[in-house]
């Protein structure tokens, strides 16, 4: 594992018999420089594992290719892979990725932004805490001109690129489920209705009722943390009513999973006596007895788009300020815990 | 949530009766100010949530206040909380934590170090990546005289602090357990020997086998990456072996994991026909059925070792360059998997 001699500009000419500086100025993308030369640069110096001095050449460019990455947990396999996915993408391209956490909180969140941008990264990605429904702390990346896109958890009001999943319809995809296999009285643990991909959870659960001529019951709407504990709290809550649900959709597999414990705890059967749905495919959905159907988010895919959305933002000054939203349909998993037929 | 006025450092001064230029001092630690007054100022400007201005206080001091931690992956209970618990310390202290990952890859640690070096980072704290057996690239960090931690896997070499548990005495404790419960041939799924709490972890075994007078057959030791796919392969050979093993001790929970479905999938009973031991306390382990036998590491108690050595680092710069390891002692947590009494 003892590192080699480090590659230089001049090796990389070498290989292209052209002079130093037209690499150099190759890896600056100079648009003196042809594509087809550039492309042919890149390629070398990927192959001698070219690695520029990352500090002098920020210097030189005013650029860091740093790219700031705020999660609301690492604790979760959704924004594991989706940051991992990030980074294999802007690793390729030069790009290093730092990672802050807000842990749901909006202060933890705003102290993020400064953090990200006193290291003067060249972008930020985001994904909002729970917490937050105030966005004026992200207008100072606006107004620095730095290139953000949010991801998941977004906000229109914020007025920049998003990528995330169709959450309305991941919610009818679930309803419909349900419905085939039976299911007339189904309950929902949603998330904090502050948060618009709760909201439209909530609002795609609403919707699909009615299209399937079910009457909506709003004392089977639990609105929640969605943490393990909480989904344990309102599953009793929702045993207590006299006319119990046949269904639980929970919109977090967390609480999916707490819901589990409680009917288990309760002898209740599941799927038989309740059916029970949960949402994000954490690994543990697929390990415990019975396994639960929940929704595939695509993590890696959304990880990968949001990359590719940075990229084009910072590599194009010029480019049309156009926001794009990307909507990707979510998928069903269908598992033991609500296969009834 | 709008925010109100900021705090300045006059507020504080104001509530104290001091003058700014004391509060300024005292916040940025200044010998010439009692240790009294410090506190005082330190209490009020939380209370106050007193925010600096951080790049022009890194300015004047020529300190940044971010901590940079290294983390092996960033999908593991134990990393998560780690971290999260470093980063609980050090915000209390004013201290920005950023995170980057290696995905257990030298050359991505490597980059790792690089990147938060960039920052201006006032120290780094890092868990090794599995492939790391050379350390050049941490003496950089040292020469520049910035703080390193380690934390769980480190290395005598590098010559830092270091916080973890007690490796070769965790697989007695494993080994214990599993003798009481009559197992007489033990397998072990062990990590790359390569790296020191892998290694530890290894010869722990071996050592116990011998005080309990159990033979030592190598063909029972099946060294792994202790993934999920790794721990099904690994077991899959276990099994067969002409004298099978009664009890599989497993260096990582997703190994254990792997071996529990290897089991299932060919109708061996857990505990009674093959017990089963894992490592790290995943959440996972307590979820499945049957619940598994693991390692709990104190994941929130090495996270605040972590920072307040840190801090003692940077707070003291006399301090005496005597490098400190802190071992804990690790616990059992006894479940179903290996419970045959």
């Amino acid at each position: 594992m003892k590192s080699k001699r480090k590659t230089t500009i001049k090796d990389i000419a070498n290989v292209l018999k052209i002079t130093p500086s037209a690499v150099s100025r190759a890896l600056n993308d100079n648009p003196r420089i042809s594509d087809k030369t550039k492309e042919a640069v890149k390629k070398v110096a990927l192959e001698l594992e070219y690695q520029p001095n990352q500090l002098a050449s920020a210097l030189r460019s005013g650029k860091s290719n740093l790219v700031g990455v705020i999660v609301p947990k690492t604790n979760s396999y959704f924004f594991s892979t989706v940051v991992e996915s990030i980074e294999n993408e802007l690793n390729k391209e030069g790009y290093n990725v730092i990672i802050t956490q807000s842990n749901e909180s909006y202060k933890k969140e705003c102290r993020n932004i400064q953090t990200l941008l006193q290291t003067q990264v060249d972008g930020i990605i985001a994904s909002l805490a729970n917490e937050t429904v105030d966005f004026s702390h992200y207008e100072k990346i606006k107004s620095k001109g730095i290139p953000l896109i949010l991801y998941d958890r977004g906000e229109n009001d914020i007025g920049v690129d998003y990528i995330g999943i169709d959450d309305y319809e991941s919610s009818h995809l679930v309803v419909e489920h349900l419905v085939e296999q039976g299911c007339k009285r189904i309950a929902h643990l949603a998330g904090l209705s502050q948060a618009r991909i709760y909201k439209n959870r909530i609002r795609g659960y609403v919707d699909a009722l009615e299209k399937h001529n079910l009457p909506l019951d709003t004392d089977l709407i639990k609105e929640s943390n969605l943490t393990l504990e909480d989904g344990r709290k309102k599953t009793k809550e929702l045993l207590r009513l006299p006319n119990r649900p046949d269904a639980i959709y929970a919109a977090g597999d967390y609480a999916a999973l707490g819901a589990l414990q409680i009917l288990q705890e309760n002898n209740i059967k599941v799927p038989e006596e309740i059916a029970l749905v949960g949402f994000s495919n954490e690994p543990f959905t697929s390990l415990i007895k019975p396994t639960i159907t929940t929704i595939s988010q695509h993590n890696k895919k959304i990880g990968k788009l949001v990359a590719k959305q940075f990229l084009k933002r910072v590599n194009d000054k010029n480019w049309k300020p156009v926001l794009t939203k990307t909507i990707l349909k979510a998928e069903l998993i269908i598992r033991d815990s609500s296969k009834k037929i």
